[in-house]
């Protein structure tokens, strides 16, 4: 029999109002919480709670606040990543960013959704899907990212962008839902 | 002589900043303050704000913060709700939410919204009107849902939606400008 | 030699972490950390702060909290500016608002972006380009606003848009991306 956790992490359907993933989820809010009110200038308290928040985390890290998510140990950052203010990634299933990753603010990563089926949904079932975002890619401000998606080495994606499927790498792509406007050279 | 709460709630055009309505914003931006600074744990005195806040509110609500909205008076929820973080409803006219809805982070309901003509929008006139999320919704992460807007029972609408126009029961919906994508089984 | 900061005041690629730079947001920084955790009535505090970090501000200026900007000292408004909840204003270049404009909630201006050329952006070049909003212009809640736009006197920006073109005077324009929909009588 296995538990919500193991269901959640093996993409099957969970239910994440159960003891253990509330309890997950309310310790890192309390970290959240914590970070979300420091100073700007306290840049060493910063970095000692996205550490505490974060499953991996490269060297140089910023991230403007606020930011949010949901349990932190899904969500892997590779070195010079930069996020802007007010980023939202639901880390229901792991998200994987790789080196030089920009996001402009208000980016966010959404793992985690319901069945389209009404029944399952009134028992609040979900559902979540990694999101990989490869190395050097620029995601412009206010884009949403759907679960299951990945976004390819070197790419730009449109501020706004709402991205419902896979976008390859050495793309500029935007729009809702968003597509490849151009390659890159 | 009509006045301009009357107005706003009768759905005429009306002025925002006479005095009762902007006493009555400020009073529920003092709620909204004390809410969005509560630690993640205090589950009493968030629940005691937002049973002050709103006019009706079902069992088993959940909303994460931090959430805005300007009167409070004007939002009735039923039970089971959740939203996730960083929702904004602007209830000048009321909104009027069903049983069993979920809500993605950074949802937003504008009821209301200014006049196209130049001359009563530069004297501050705005309208209203209603927004109505039967049971069962789902509503997507970062979807905007303008004013006189209703959502059918069932319904699922997609991240990043732009909803402008009411959307039947029992479909899929999604996009900007929101259209019905496919009906459920 | 030009400095970073000169290079992005003459809309030239420029490296924004240098020591100037980042001295000047760490400042901004700051004041927007006291401005947002100020209580609701506080208007007098609220009032200095908002002086400290604009370049230019009209009379019967309303800003929402929380707002977020870069610099500050790019920021011009004019008379009679109301916004809503939740703003961003990157302002990287200048950004230029008329009197008599109205912002919803969760309206973003990007005036930075980065080059499309992957080398430049793993070196962290960017570019800014500024942003004109003339007299009595409503801009629709979560609408995102790109480096370079100029939205003409009198027009209305739907709700939910993505503005990467300018839009001329004396229309209503909506969509992602933005495009024209009618001209005001």
């Amino acid at each position: 029999m296995q538990t919500n956790k193991e269901k959640m992490l093996a993409g099957e359907l969970y239910q994440s109002f159960d003891q253990i993933l509330s309890t997950e989820r309310q310790e890192v809010q309390k970290l959240l919480y914590r970070l979300n009110q420091l100073e700007p200038d306290n840049f060493k308290e910063k970095s000692e709670i996205l550490n505490l928040i974060f499953k991996d985390l490269g060297k140089n890290i910023f991230i403007e606040l606020p930011f949010r998510c949901d349990y932190g140990y899904n969500i892997s950052i590779g070195k010079n990543f930069f996020a802007n203010f007010n980023c939202t990634f639901l880390d229901s299933a792991p998200i994987k960013i790789g080196n030089h990753v920009l996001f402009g603010p208000n980016v966010s990563l959404f793992t985690s959704g319901h069945p389209i089926d009404v029944e399952k949904r009134k028992k609040l079932f979900q559902f979540a899907k990694p999101i990989t975002i490869e190395n050097n890619v620029w995601i412009g401000g206010n884009t949403v990212i759907n679960a299951g998606v990945t976004i390819g080495e070197n790419t730009v994606i449109g501020a706004g962008s709402v991205v419902t499927k896979s976008i390859p790498a050495n793309v500029v792509a935007a729009g809702n839902p968003c597509k490849v406007i151009r390659k890159l050279d």
